[in-house]
């Protein structure tokens, strides 16, 4: 991992973001190129900065109360192009070139299911089964 | 707008997203020819079963508290072409045809700053002086 406190001071950029009560802020991840849209997550403080130090996504685990490098059991990473903010601060883009798949379901992206008809339908095949993603 | 009586019954589809504890889900917009990702805002139940009926982005304003109607003011609507939901049914994606702009700054996406050597640049013009877009 870079060494944080080599690179530019990022209190000010971090400090324009608005995180929200709890601390976090939601982080859309597109792939770079494709523009797919991969997933959704949240970040915290000290992922947003890890994330700008180390040019890889990390997140915060909500469900597992702790920072989450992305890919860091799934060996599925996102290597980070370019972090965007909105026009409130509220929300973060993250323009991410992805290993293999986003979701852990073997997913490319995570948003595989689409509203036809009234229903939802599954409209994206797994690329690689979830059991090699997290192997025995 | 649609009757919303004479679509399918959305119910089941309702009750697969996973609203948080204020009733709320994010979703992210995005034109769906460019991949550009414009937006990101909040839905209720009652805002994503009138979006999905009337082909009409409509979102929750957490600030007004009430539903908005995308574009009600500024005429830069958002017609739906297609809803997804994620894995975890916590977030939804929208693809849509956005008339205009979506930002309120006048610019075609609300994430037009980046970050660069540790600062936030802003890395897009407006397209529509915002006065003209709430006009007098």
């Amino acid at each position: 991992m870079a060494d944080a406190t080599a690179g530019p001071d990022l209190g000010p950029l971090l400090d324009s973001i608005a995180f929200d009560p709890a601390g976090l802020v939601p982080a859309i991840a597109q792939q770079h190129d494709t523009g797919e849209v991969l997933m959704m997550a949240w970040m915290n403080r000290e992922s947003v900065a890890e994330t700008l130090a180390t040019g890889r996504a990390c997140y915060w685990s909500r469900s597992r109360g702790r920072l989450w490098r992305k890919g860091e059991s799934s060996g599925q990473v996102q290597r980070l192009l370019e972090l965007r903010v909105d026009c409130d601060g509220d929300t973060l883009l993250l323009r991410v070139d992805q290993t293999g798949v986003a979701c852990h379901t073997g997913r490319r992206s995570c948003f595989f299911r689409a509203a036809r008809d009234g229903r939802l339908e599954i409209i994206a095949a797994p690329r690689i089964p979830p059991d090699r993603l997290y192997g025995a």
